[in-house]
This record gives C-alpha cells, sequence and structure tokens, in this order.
C-alpha cells in the first residue's frame, strides 16, 4: 500500500509556498503520495482561535527575516509579496475546481508561484485571471466552477476537517495520524513516512 | 574576538529546555561562547502581546507530540511537568541572583532539570530550596539575594531589552543583532556563527 502524505496548505501562506517547494524531493526519496488539501487558513485561525504571525508586530518582523532564511536553506528565491495579506477563499476555492477538473497541478503552480515569487495581488479578480490564462488555463470556466455550491462546500468541509483533526496554522501535514506543523518539521515529516515504508 | 551566542531563556519554557541541551555541541563545533540571559516570559508576552501556544487548545495538544518528536531527535528523556505552566519569576532572579555570586553554572542545571526532566512543582518555594540544596547550593543565600531590588530590576532590563530587540517567545538566540526564535533554528544559529569563524 503506498504511503501517503496530506498536506493542507493555504496559497495565501508564505511557509505553505516553503514546504511545497519541498515536497517533491521529499516524495521521490520516501515513495510517498502527496495529497494536496486545500483549505482556508483565515477559518482555522477563527475555529481555534489561533491568529496570523503577522498579528503581532515583533513576529511579523522576525518573519521577514525567517523567511530569508529559509529561502536560502532551501535554495529558491526570496519570497516577497507588498500585497499580504490577501483574502485567499477565491483562490482556495478554485484549488478545490481544478483539482476536479483535472487541472491542479497548473493551477497550484501558476497561483503559488504568481502569489510568493512574483508577489502579485491576487486578491483581485482580474490578475488572477490573467495567471491562470497565462498557464493555458481555462481562467473563466474555473471562476464559474469557483461559485458553485459544491465547491464552496467542499472548501468549507475540508478546513472544518483540519481544524478537526488538529490543525491550526498552515502548512499542516498528516503521516496517518500523525500532524506536524509547519514547513520545518518536514525533518520529522520524512522520519514517519520512512518509519513506515 | 571570540564570537558570543547569547541565549534569552525562561525555566518555564520546554523549548529552551531543548535548546539548552544542544548548546554545549554547538559551542564546541563554532567556538562560541554562550551567554546565558534570564529573562521573564512571561514579561515578554505583555509586552508584545504574543500568547503562550498553551492558550491555544489545538497548540497545547500539538506540543506534547512536537516536544515528543524533538526529545527523542536529540536524544534526551521526554520532558514533562504536570504542574505547567509555573510563574517562573523567582526561578529567573534566582537565576540573576546566581550569576552574581558565579554558582550559576550548578543553579541552571539543577532548576531546568528539576522543571523538565523530574516535573517538580518549582512554583513551591519549599520545593525549589529542596532542590537547590541538593545541588550543593545556599538556598536561603539565593532566596534572599533573588529579593534585591538590583536582581529585580535587573530581570526586568534583561526582558525589556529583550523585547527590544525583537523578542517575542523562548528561547531567542542573538548573534550580533541577528536573532533566531526556537530550538528548531539552532540550525541557522550555527551557520550565522560558523560564518563569523
Amino acid at each position: 500500500m503506498a504511503r501517503e502524505l496530506e498536506f493542507f496548505f493555504d496559497y495565501g501562506s508564505p511557509f505553505s509556498y516553503l514546504a511545497d517547494a519541498q515536497l517533491k524531493g521529499l516524495a521521490e526519496r520516501t515513495g510517498a503520495r502527496v495529497i494536496y488539501r486545500p483549505m482556508l487558513l483565515g477559518g482555522v485561525f477563527k475555529e481555534t482561535g489561533n491568529s496570523s504571525p503577522i498579528s503581532i508586530e515583533a513576529k511579523r518582523k522576525y518573519m521577514t527575516a525567517d523567511l530569508a532564511r529559509w529561502a536560502k536553506h532551501y535554495g529558491v528565491p526570496a519570497l516577497q509579496n507588498p500585497h499580504f495579506p490577501i483574502n485567499t477563499i477565491r483562490l482556495m476555492r478554485g484549488a478545490i475546481a481544478a483539482q476536479r477538473s483535472d487541472v491542479f497541478t497548473a493551477y497550484h503552480r501558476a497561483v503559488f508561484d504568481a502569489f510568493w515569487r512574483e508577489g502579485l495581488n491576487l486578491g483581485d479578480a482580474a490578475v488572477v485571471r490573467a495567471v491562470l490564462e497565462r498557464a493555458g488555463l481555462d481562467a473563466e470556466r474555473l471562476a464559474a466552477a469557483s461559485e458553485e455550491h459544491a465547491v464552496k462546500d467542499a472548501l468549507r468541509v475540508a478546513t472544518e476537517t483540519a481544524v478537526a483533526r488538529g490543525a491550526f496554522g498552515a502548512p499542516t501535514f498528516f503521516v496517518g495520524d500523525e500532524m506536524f506543523w509547519g514547513n520545518d518539521r518536514l525533518l520529522f515529516v520524512e522520519q514517519a513516512l520512512s518509519a513506515r515504508s
């Protein structure tokens, strides 16, 4: 039976972006299959009483330095988005819609890179449309699908499920029932996956 | 000039305890001198608006699993204290008093191990006294010194200094002006120390 790694993320989370860039290598080393679980981080915060690190001024300042260190450590470009924080509900519904029409891989790459490598304002529907079209996706169809009740419900259920299983932030990983929070815990994620092989 | 690593800690912080156990090896590898800076974590939270991870129920649950993983990773005994959280103001004043009477090393070891390896109730002055006496320290003299204005002021100043320099939690490390938060950033601390050698 293939081992599975569940990756709960939000496009607005820079640490989710950093983690995302590590998953290909991790999957190759462990043989695990990554299951992408879009969730709404704002909903997770609301449900758990947790809050964004940027809500504390000292944490916000530190996060900038910390993200730069991680980017250097991983050998990826420095993350920046002058529009951060951005309400991501439409982007996350779009991820669900993309999964349902088998274009998730292209959608995921386009949105995540536009958010954190290009620093675009993905709170603006016109910008999102341009980003998706550039990636060869049917932006209009995805936008329409994102408004379907089934898609909205699926994002709500995914978010509630994450919280019910213990999540309070992003990225959150599950290997079976074992939960891991943060790109800085990928070491333990890999150990858990390797122990099951 | 010897490189210096400033270690701001509170005995009530289990992640400070985990970090503390790594400092000897790190100092040997980098040649850095560790400067122990007792601070009052409760004061840091109050000043910054930050709060303990245990104030969010989901974080508290996760912290238990996370601490167990780190203990296993470092090869140290699992941390536990049924009395946690404990008001640490007297313990931290005691650390300052111990530094001023050149018995810090013994005090630090005795208090940290009693807190997290033995899980004793160090909120109880009689327990603290027994722990210090067992370690061969003059508990009565340290208790008296902890009540001196100069010692109280020194702890207050250390805490305010930590906050002024950017701290919002524990452990917090400084290499020059570069700040690092958490035992999980010792990797970056070591890189910073090595880059300066």
